[in-house]
C-alpha cells in the first residue's frame, strides 16, 4: 500500500480526500494533521468520517509516506511545501500558492509576497486532461482551483483550435456553498444562503481569474480576457459555468460536439453531451467528472458552453487523487468514479 | 369595496393574487374559478389559503365585479377575455395571449393561431414603470411575463439613452421552481430539482424572448437580439437575471447608478443599489420590488446588470394588482409591499 | 401614530419586528439600537430591510416612544428592562429573562443569578390566547419562547379539561434554522444543516422546558413532565411539534376537534383543522397563526397533536406585536396576518 | 463475474442499484428492464446514470444471470417472482409482496389478494443483522421496507432482552422525498415540499407498520404496538426515526450504549454512537450504515432511540446488495460503504 499524509485535514477538501482515499485500493492515509483540532479525530468534526486521529503538523512522520496532500489556506502552504520538498516527498498542493507562474503574478492577485518563489518553476499545474505528461514527472503539483478546472476544460478545445472571434469569454458561474469553505461567515449561514441566490466579487477581482487567464493564454497563444461572474447557489456541492464566447466559425451543434469529443477522446472524466442535451449539477455531484454541453445560438456567432463539476471532487480532492495516481505511476482512475 | 373576480385561481398566480388581495384595503375577491377543482375551496388546495369556494367559470357572476384577473394558460385565455370584453369588464390577463402586438408574432412563437386577434390593438402591455399612462386608460391589460419584467426594467435606461454599443444583450437568467407552475412534471419533482441546477431552452426558443425583443425595440428604437439562457434554481421563488451588454460610453459604477436612479426617480417598486452592492433574491422575495445593481467591468466595454424580482409578485400577481390599481384610479401602491 | 423603540434590532427577531411593524397602520419605529452595528443601517445587514439607522442603546430617546421591544439575549435584557421600567415605558421583552416566575427557577435553568428579580412578579407571560386579560393591564410582558408557544397552545385544552391520563407529554419538535439565531456556528453553516436533520439537547436540558412545565402546571393544576426532543430542520422558518399524550377519555377525532374549537372559539390566530387534515409548516409560515391537528390513535389511549407556528412570527415578533396591540388598547389583530 | 438482472430499473431504487453495483468488484448488470421506458437507456432518465439499455421484461435473458433484483411496485412483483422462482433464479424482491408471513396479513394491510401465496413460506425477510443465516440459504429474499429497517435495528436489542416496560413504541419518523418514489404527485412537487415539513398517514394505517409489528413480535416474543408517525422532510435522502419506549430497567446512557454495542458486535453496518452523541442524517447518507444513538430521559423510564439510515441504500438498494452478497456466498460488505 502507498502511504499518504494529509496536511490540513479538517476542512472540506481534507475531509473529502479521506472519503475518496477510503475507497482507493492502493493508497492508505497514514496521518492527517490539523493545528486547530490536534488531539481530536476526524469523526469529532464530521458525522460520516472515520475516527482518524488528527495530529499537529510538527508530529507528522514524513518518513512513513509516499506522497503528501496539502489542504492548507494560501500563504500557509508555502513553508510546508518547502519542507516537503526538502524531505523529497512528492506533494499535491491544493492551495493557490503554486498555481501562478511568477511571484509577481501572485503578488498582483493575492496582495502578498511569495515566500517560496524558488519552487514556482518546478510546480506543475495539475489539470491532467491538459497537462498529463508534466504531472507524471512532477514532484510538486499545484492542484487547480475549482472554477478554473471547470472553465479551462470548457475552453481548451476552442482555444487550441484558435476558434475565438475575439479573445474574450464571459463566464457566468454558480457554485454550491461548500466552495466557500467551512469557516464561519454570514454568507454561509443557512438562513442567509437558503432560498437565496447572489452574485459576488463580479468586478474582475476574483483570484481564480488569474489561473484561468494564465492557462488560457498557454492554450490559445494569446491573452484572453475572462469576465468572471460567480454566484452562490443554495446547494451543498457543484459548480455550473455558463460560458459565452464568440466564435470565428459558425458550426452546427453536432459539429461542436464532434470537435469536443475528438479533443477529449479517451478522457474518462470529461463527458461531452450530445447536441440538444444540457449539462446539470446532477450529472456530476459525487463524481470526478466534468460534463460539458455545447449550444450555438442561431443567427449569432455566440457559442454557449455549459460546464459542470463537483467542486469538492474534480474541483479539488478528486482531481488531487487523479494527480496522485499519475505522479505515482498508478492507473489514473483508481479510486475515482 | 371594489369587487374582483379571479379566473383560474387554482395555480400559483391565482393563489398569490388571493394572498395579495387579502391585504388590499379597497378590493375584495367576489369569486374565484377553477374547472378542475370546482366545488372545492382554495383551502383544499393550499395549506395557507382561505376557504374561498371555487366555482366553474360558467357560474361566475360577472355583474358583481369591477375587474377580472385571468390566470388561465395561454390559448385558454382568449375566449374568456373576449367574453369579459363583451361584458365591459376591465381585465388583467396574466397569460401570454395579449402580450404580443400581432397575431403573426403570436403564431411564430406560440405555434398556434390567435383566435382573439381583434383585441390585440386594444391590449396594453402592463409594465407600469414603462407604460403607466396607457395602463391607466386601458380596459385590457396584458400582464408581462416574469422574465421580461426583470429584463426590461434592467435594460430600459440604456435602451432609452441609446447607450448600447451593439444591439445585443446576453441574459443569464435563474428562476425558482414556482416559475414552472404547479403542473406535475419530472422537472419540478423535489428530488430532481433539489441540490440541482440546470439550464433549459437556451437555444433562443423560450417564448419570453418575443416579449423582451418586442418591447426592447420600442424602448431603444432598434431591434435588439436577446441571448436568453434560463436556468432552474432550487428555491421556491425569485428570479435573478445577470445581464451582459456592451455600452457605447465608459461610465464609472457611480455614474451608471446615478443614470438609473434618474431614470427610475419616483418609482417605489424599482430600487437601484449603490455602487458596489449586488442584487440578490433576498432583496425581493415576497415583495413587488425590482432590485437592480450595476457593475461595469474595468478595462472592457461590458456592463453587468443584475436584476431581481419575485416571479410570483412583481413577475405576476403583484404587478397584476399594481395594474388593477392604475386601471381603477387607486393609489398604485395599495396592497403591495 | 404610536412610537416604538426596538432594542437589539440586528438579530432575526429585531429584523422581523421591523418587517411586521412596517405594515402596522398605527405604529411606527422611532429608533432601533444595536451595539455591534451602531452607525450602520438595518439595510446594511438585511437585503430586504429599510435603511433604518442603528444607534447605540445609550443614545435611544426614550421620551419619544410609547412602547419598547427588547430583542437582546438573556441576561442582557435585565438592566435594560429595569431602565425602561424606571422610565415608565411599557415593554415587551423577547428574551427569556422575565418568563419564569422565580429567580430560583431562573437560576436552575439558566445557571445564572437573576439581577432584576424585583420585576418578576410584575411581568406577565405574554401568550394572549391564554393570558389576555393580564396582558391588557401589563406594563412588562415577557414574550414566550417559540417552542413553548407552540406546545402550550396545543396542550391547553386537554390540560384545562383535566383530560390527561398521566401527567406527561412527549414533544417531538422540529424547528427551522432561524430559531438558532443569526450568530455564527457550525450548526447553522449551510453545508452542515442542508440535506441534514438532527436532534439536539434532547436530555431534558433545553431551557424552554422550564416555561412549558411552569405554564402547563398553571393550566392543568398539576406538574406535567415534558419530554422535549427538538430537531433542526433544513428550512429557514417554522416549527412543527408532534405531541404525544395519553388521555383519560377515548374520543373520536371529530370530538377532539370540536372540543378544541370550543376552547379556541373567537381566536383568530389559532386554527383547529378538521379531522383527517394534518398541520404543516406551509399552513403558518409568514403568518401569526398557530395551526393544530388532532389524531387519536385507534386502539390506544394516545392522542397525537400536531402544532405549527412560524417561529419568527407567532413564536416571536408577531406575538410581540399582538401583545403590544393588547397593552396599548388597539385592535389585537392590527398589522398581523 | 456474477451476472445480475434488474427488473423495474427506472425508479429510484433501480437507479440506486445500478449506481451501487457499478462499484461492486464481482457483479455486473447484464440487463435492466422497464416497461414504460423500454428502448431508452438509463442515461435518458438520470443525468448521472450510464447508458444502460432498458428492455421489456419479456425480453430479459434469464439464462445469463445469477441473481435478479425486482424493483417493481407491490402486486406487480408477484407474477414476476413466480416466474423467476420457476426458472430457479435467486431473487431479491424490493417490493412489499413477500415481506409479510401470510396472505391474510397481506390482505389486511394492502387491501388486495396475494396471488403468489405459495412462495410466502419460502421468502426470507432480508434484514441481515437480524436474519443472516436464513438469508444465506434463501432463494427468495424479501428486502425490508426503509422505515422497518431503521426501526427494527433500533428496537432489536431491547426486544430480545425483554427490556420494554410495556409492549409499545412511539416512532416519530422523518423521511427524505426520494422515499415517496419518482412518480409525480403534488406531495413531491418541489414548491410543495420545499421549506415545508408535514406529517402523513399517522393514523396507524401506514403499511410499513405491518412489517415492524410482525418482526418485532418475533424478536421480543410478544405483540408490540407501534405508533408510527411519518413526516416528509425537505431533503432528497435519509430517514431519521426518533423512537420512544418505556423500559423495565433504568440504565445510564453508557450502559445502554454498551448493551447495544454488544448486541451489534461485529456488525460493520450498524454503528452505536457514544453516550452524548446524537445520530443525524449526515452520518448515513450515501452509505449502507444504520447509526443509532441512545438517550435515557432522566427521572423517567423513557429511552429515546434515534436511528438513521439512507432510505435508498440501507433502506433499499444497499441492503439488497448486502442480501445478494450473502445469498451468493460473497463477502457481505463487497461494493458497500
Amino acid at each position: 500500500m502507498i502511504g499518504i499524509g494529509i496536511f490540513g485535514a479538517s476542512g472540506y477538501t481534507g475531509h473529502e480526500l479521506v472519503r475518496i482515499l477510503s475507497g482507493h485500493p492502493q493508497a492508505e492515509v497514514r496521518f492527517a494533521t490539523s493545528e486547530t483540532y490536534a488531539g481530536a479525530t476526524l469523526a469529532d468534526l464530521y458525522a460520516a468520517a472515520p475516527a482518524l486521529p488528527l495530529i499537529s503538523a510538527e508530529e507528522a512522520p514524513l518518513e512513513g509516506i509516499d506522497l503528501a496532500f496539502c489542504c492548507l489556506p494560501h500563504m500557509a502552504s508555502m513553508p510546508l511545501v518547502q519542507d516537503l520538498h526538502g524531505a523529497h516527498v512528492p506533494t499535491v498542493d491544493l492551495s493557490a500558492d503554486f498555481r501562478l507562474d511568477s511571484a509577481a503574478a501572485y503578488h498582483r492577485w493575492y496582495k502578498a509576497e511569495h515566500t517560496a518563489a524558488e519552487l514556482l518553476a518546478e510546480a506543475v499545474y495539475g489539470l491532467p486532461e491538459l497537462n498529463r505528461a508534466a504531472i507524471q514527472k512532477a514532484k510538486l503539483v499545484a492542484n487547480p482551483g475549482c472554477y478554473p478546472t471547470s472553465v479551462l476544460l470548457a475552453l481548451a478545445p476552442v482555444l487550441r483550435e484558435r476558434l475565438l472571434a475575439e479573445p474574450r469569454a464571459i463566464v457566468d458561474a454558480k457554485s454550491g456553498v461548500s466552495g466557500a469553505g467551512r469557516n464561519l461567515s454570514l454568507t454561509t449561514h443557512f438562513v442567509e444562503a437558503n432560498e437565496n441566490f447572489s452574485p459576488y466579487t463580479i468586478d474582475h477581482t476574483h483570484r481564480h481569474i488569474s489561473e484561468m487567464e494564465q492557462e488560457a493564454e498557454k492554450l490559445g497563444g494569446e491573452r484572453v480576457h475572462v469576465t468572471f461572474v460567480p454566484h452562490l447557489l443554495p446547494v451543498s456541492r457543484g459548480i455550473l459555468c455558463t460560458i459565452y464566447v464568440r466564435t470565428a466559425k459558425a458550426l452546427e451543434a453536432e459539429e461542436w460536439v464532434s470537435l469536443y469529443r475528438q479533443s477529449y477522446a479517451d478522457e474518462r472524466f470529461v463527458q461531452i453531451l450530445a447536441a440538444g442535451r444540457l449539462a446539470t449539477l446532477h450529472h456530476v455531484v459525487y463524481t470526478n467528472r466534468c460534463v460539458i454541453s455545447l449550444t450555438p445560438v442561431e443567427g449569432t456567432d455566440t457559442l454557449i458552453i455549459v460546464s459542470c463539476i463537483d467542486n469538492l471532487v474534480k474541483g479539488a480532492s478528486g482531481q488531487a487523487v487523479q494527480n496522485m495516481n499519475l505522479m505515482l505511476g498508478l492507473d489514473e482512475h483508481l479510486g475515482l468514479v
